[in-house]
């Protein structure tokens, strides 16, 4: 099964939960696999916590002390050097095991669509096998 | 097929060799992908060299150097953000094809638990598709 | 199915374009996952933007910054310690949703093999489920 979502992102960084949109998504799945994947060079998926918001923050701080912005080759063309080396240490999926119509995430654990190159209309691809 | 692993970690920054506990899974597959998740946010999972077990050590060495413990906004509430932000950068799973019954690990790899906020006591799903 | 491309390298860093062995393995495929897996400790699969070809640049010039060559434990042993650093960031492999005969790829992503210690003659494993 594959199901296309749609997030606006109104921010350059930010991160959004995609928690809510799986959730249903297994509840008839016995035993399989849910994929994540975001079809962009600018954005990313990850797995961590969200109940304390600042740790995408401290994320993106982090980021921006180790990959500035405006001293990269591509930024002649586009000015997003930093948002695709970003995405590349990222990557564009996760995967989740699913057993008994529950993903197995940790009690901690939120898949989130990371922009780093916002605001833009971004698509998630979830596929369960 | 869904198995957890428990595995106990002594130390704050620790790599376990889960090779051993992968390789009898697989026999009777002809064909597969196994992954490897951790469901927790302060821990990873990666594939690499084991042999030389001061790779390890240069791994959390490098991370020392790039995300260093206590500057961040998060730490107000845990004091483990670096955990969290280098586990994102990590990621909590990895797969690895299966072809008659075995891995098709590289000589040199072995799929490890990376444990950044220890000692503790840590979950690995193994799922074989 | 599973099979394996090998690729040779010519430098040290460099990304080798994987698309065009792709595309032609998913056209009779109605809806399944592609597994890209390179079984080696010092390079790595991304899937990042191709057309701009200094973005790979701006990659490896980042990657030199952060993780400079020359002064971790293993470089005792081999010299190549932050081949297997930048490894175990990348990772050795990305999926890739199919659908109608078609890698569900955006626009701009290309996946590529990331040589880190060449040149040298690397395996990519291709797999579909």
């Amino acid at each position: 099964m594959i199901k296309e979502l749609r997030v606006k992102t109104e921010n350059k960084y930010e991160m959004v939960d995609l928690t809510a949109n799986i959730r249903e998504l297994v509840k008839e799945v016995k035993e399989g696999i849910l994929t994540l994947y975001t079809p962009h060079t600018t954005a990313a998926i990850i797995i961590n916590e969200n109940t304390d918001t600042n740790i995408s923050k401290d994320i993106f701080n982090c980021f921006g002390r180790l990959i500035p912005e405006g001293t990269w080759l591509h930024d002649a063309v586009d000015n997003n050097a930093t948002a695709h080396i970003k995405a590349s240490l990222l990557g564009p999926s996760e995967t989740i095991p699913i057993q008994n119509g529950k993903l197995l995430l940790g009690t901690w654990q939120s898949p989130m669509l990371v922009e780093l190159d916002g605001p833009k209309e971004r698509k998630v691809i979830l596929q369960i096998q």
